[in-house]
């Protein structure tokens, strides 16, 4: 089925212990489209660049059956920028400089070809432009999931409150939920945060894995102990388009396909953070990908012998 | 089998944002002997306490089935005290007062008939008592497993490198584990401490759950999601002793009942968190455990249909 998306296309600078990415091809939409590109072919991509991001890496997501007619280029401009530094621990980043360029002023539009698509992914935007390609949806998706952050609790709590009642599944960090609640526990936080709206709660933590909450059901999905993080840029957003391009290949809601999709989001990111930037996200093979969630199976599986 | 468990038994001094228990019941030995209670009944504690402690616990602990012949009580004197408080997150404790009483000398005599021990979990103590342990150990136990902290790292590094020499399982936690390997990823951490002698090792990561590493394999179990953590005083000492109980029950080293042993473990350590001291400890039934495992089975479970 069509997944539509929308989020930031932009450019990273990024330092990690282990080097230095400048001008790097980043942003929320590119991760969430590149990765849910493995399972769904009817891909929409909502968002805003300058003139200066390369027509090879358009070129490259076009050859990924990704659909650009709803990204818009501003002709002058510059494309939104972002630079960060990571702790050793890779954990804990410090945001060096943000501009946000195009970003200011976007207005989403969307094509006539995007209103009917039946998955879309809000990826961290301001509450209103999020809102605002909910408006333009010629009529309510199958499911919508949306991504956001500590900035816009801060900042923007009421219009986030209110495209909270549009959607379907939130998909946030533990700080970010336990911010948006104010409850330390996160099984509390899911509780508060399903009663703003969202039917399910997916809480990512990082290197300690994902909790997805439905009414009464839980999930919890470890992340793949890795010996070597790289960069993880982009690895929530990897998260978010892995996730959601499963469902929507799959069509199916079931809290049991849900889990299934929680999985292949952290295989993705498992992906996403062994290289820079959105460099291991290009050319996997499906046989890359079986594997990878074979050793998720492998990574929980016990014979409890109750 | 035969297990032997060393460690502290002791009084705590609790606060937590839900409440205050002065003089509660607590200690190593006192969580390990008790979790493992509910899965051997052939055990034996070794400790030393003052003439202070409450002979109604030590009742308790016989009618467990706890040989407490290698337990010291030493007149006049005073046994061990800790007094914390936890922080809001119920993750980070600052300690507030420790008294080490009759363990300042304390000098480990094992009763002849505790030197055949198959099984021996080495609580937290200093590394010279426990080599003294296993140094008066008729011969070589089936498996000696060891928990230790950033105090002996700090402190004792020679003497715990040593004592690491002699055992099977390392059961530590994350903090821990980076100190010892001095590396970051939890990965790397393993390998390192895997060539001080450790054929596993068990990081425990509270909240996010606990690592398992083999030669060549790696198992994760989850921690339960809960909406209240009342005190997690002396769970890292349950899930030591429910995990060693399992395995000393079924006498089965392999890696795939390991892993079944860590779920054990994790399944204690969550009832142990739902009370005060080794409160929820008291009268669980096999009915409350199997339940319990079944949960953990259920919270990983996916079919992930590749």
């Amino acid at each position: 089925m069509s997944l539509l998306a929308v989020g930031t296309v932009a450019f990273d600078d990024i330092e990690t212990p282990f080097g230095h990415a400048e001008m790097a091809i980043g942003g929320a939409a590119t991760y969430i489209t590149l990765a849910a590109s493995y399972f769904v072919k009817d891909l929409k991509l909502v968002s805003v660049i300058g003139d200066d991001f390369p027509q090879a890496e358009l070129d490259y997501m076009r050859s990924r059956g990704i659909d650009l007619e709803g990204l818009q280029v501003k002709q002058g401009e510059k494309s939104f920028f972002w630079a960060g530094k990571y702790h050793y621990n890779m954990n804990d980043r410090d945001t060096l400089d943000t501009q946000l360029n195009v970003l200011a002023d976007f207005k989403p539009v969307l094509p006539d070809s995007y209103r009917d698509a039946k998955y879309v992914m809000l990826g961290n935007l301001t509450p209103a432009v999020q809102m605002e390609v909910i408006r333009q949806m010629e009529k309510r998706p199958e499911i919508v999931a949306l991504d956001t952050m500590n900035f816009w609790m801060d900042t923007a709590l009421e219009e986030l409150k209110e495209v909270l009642q549009k959607i379907d599944i939130l998909i946030i960090n533990d700080e970010e939920a336990r911010q948006l609640s104010e409850e330390y526990s996160l099984v509390k936080a899911a509780e508060v945060i399903h009663k703003m709206g969202p039917e399910y709660i997916v809480i990512k933590k990082g290197e300690n894995g994902a909790l997805l909450f439905g009414a009464d059901q839980v999930f919890f999905a470890p992340a793949l102990p890795l010996a070597e993080v790289f960069d993880p840029t982009g690895a929530g957003d990897t998260f978010a388009g892995g996730f959601m391009g499963y469902l929507a290949s799959t069509g199916d809601k079931s809290f049991s396909n849900m889990k299934r999709a929680v999985i292949y989001g952290s295989a993705m990111a498992s992906f996403c953070v062994e290289k820079f930037s959105i460099e291991r996200l290009k050319g996997l093979t499906g046989e890359d990908i079986r594997s990878r969630i074979a050793r998720f199976v492998d990574l929980v599986h016990f014979d409890a012998k109750i």
